[in-house]
């Protein structure tokens, strides 16, 4: 297994200083997100579409009905592109020029292929469960054969990769420093509200759930 | 010019009730974000790389280095898709395979052209500016000729596009309703953190910036 994820695709060209390609800093941005826009081509169009992601190993899982068109493009095996991008801030120079944002970013090329086996695809739909809200899968329902049987979950081999990595204070211009106009950073941060419950319930009233379970008590996106 | 923005390519095929195409949606989701991800094809493998953006009127702008691989690509007049995804919370259903995000979200396809006039580019570069942070673009030094030079602006016309929205509740199947297990959705939402300042000045003392600004102090992704 080679230790670095860098083709002469996945190089970084623009701003090569950003780029990194181990498999250390690829996993943990990777582990940091759950949401990817996922690129492919159909006739000559790219179109790009987000969905949910979870990381094992080496792998890429991304899940979906089997209806859709996105799913049924890739699982023929073409080339797609999985790019996660985590906003960190937005940086604010003396100059308009100068301006950028802080963020972590991998984009994985390779093709991905349909996953048959039923025991690795529940075990996928947990991984991507877990890396969206952890702890959930263990609350509730599990999927039952007929679920399983109509959702399509890909598998990406993570082989050729890059990250991408902005972080700290503006770079302005020399000059510029001198300027008295306020620099610096605006973190961004993907933050949840308080929890809205579903109303409805059908079981006996003394079994409704009160109680906000721990997945949704402790969700923190700043792992 | 078209009441609406649907193709036989932009047509929603999963979950169809989620779609949208009329001009006005699609406008309030764009403008309502600033961090797209533009999908492009280079000799056969699609790459989706995430950028800031801007509206104005039936077009968007984005930019960057000219030296970028994307820009480059993308000033071929090459066929782009234009994605904007904005996550509004986790949709915590009873069962694993009812689990779904809350979301609004653009596809925009076509084709990017090179903006060569000055004025256009200048005004661009307020407007991708504006969009990613109101405001700030009067705050700053404005760009020099030779920063408008070095910056690459394209123009993507809003002529087939759509919109993608899921709200409200987890939709479980009528069974489940009787489980005693907590539903509902987690609001998620990008949250500014302290404005972090930028020590370094240059000027004189009694110039340097104490006061942090109007667009930075009020910022509010909540539009």
């Amino acid at each position: 297994m080679s230790d670095t994820l860098l083709t002469d695709r996945t190089r970084v060209v623009r701003h090569p200083e950003r780029g990194a390609y181990d498999r250390e800093t690829i996993h943990q941005i990777l582990d940091a997100g759950f949401l990817c826009h996922v690129g492919f081509v159909s006739e000559g169009q790219p179109f790009v579409i987000p969905t949910g992601y979870g990381r094992k190993g080496e792998y890429l899982y991304i899940h979906g009905s089997a209806a859709s068109r996105m799913l049924t493009n890739l699982a023929q095996g073409v080339q797609v592109c999985v790019t996660v991008t985590l906003l960190d801030g937005l940086v604010l120079a003396r100059c308009a020029f100068s301006h950028s944002m802080n963020y972590r970013s991998v984009v994985v090329l390779g093709r991905a292929v349909l996953v048959d086996d039923p025991a690795e695809k529940l075990e996928a739909l947990h991984v991507i469960s877990d890396q969206i809200i952890p702890g959930r899968w263990a609350e509730v329902r599990q999927p039952s054969e007929q679920e399983l049987k109509a959702t399509s979950v890909l598998r990406l081999p993570l082989t050729e990769a890059s990250a991408k990595i902005r972080t700290g204070p503006p770079k302005d211009s020399a000059a510029d420093y001198a300027l008295p106009i306020w620099a610096g950073v605006l973190p961004l941060r993907l933050t949840p509200g308080d929890p809205v419950r579903d109303s409805r319930f059908d079981g006996p009233p003394s079994q409704a759930p009160s109680q906000i379970p721990a997945s949704v008590r402790s969700y923190n996106r700043g792992r």
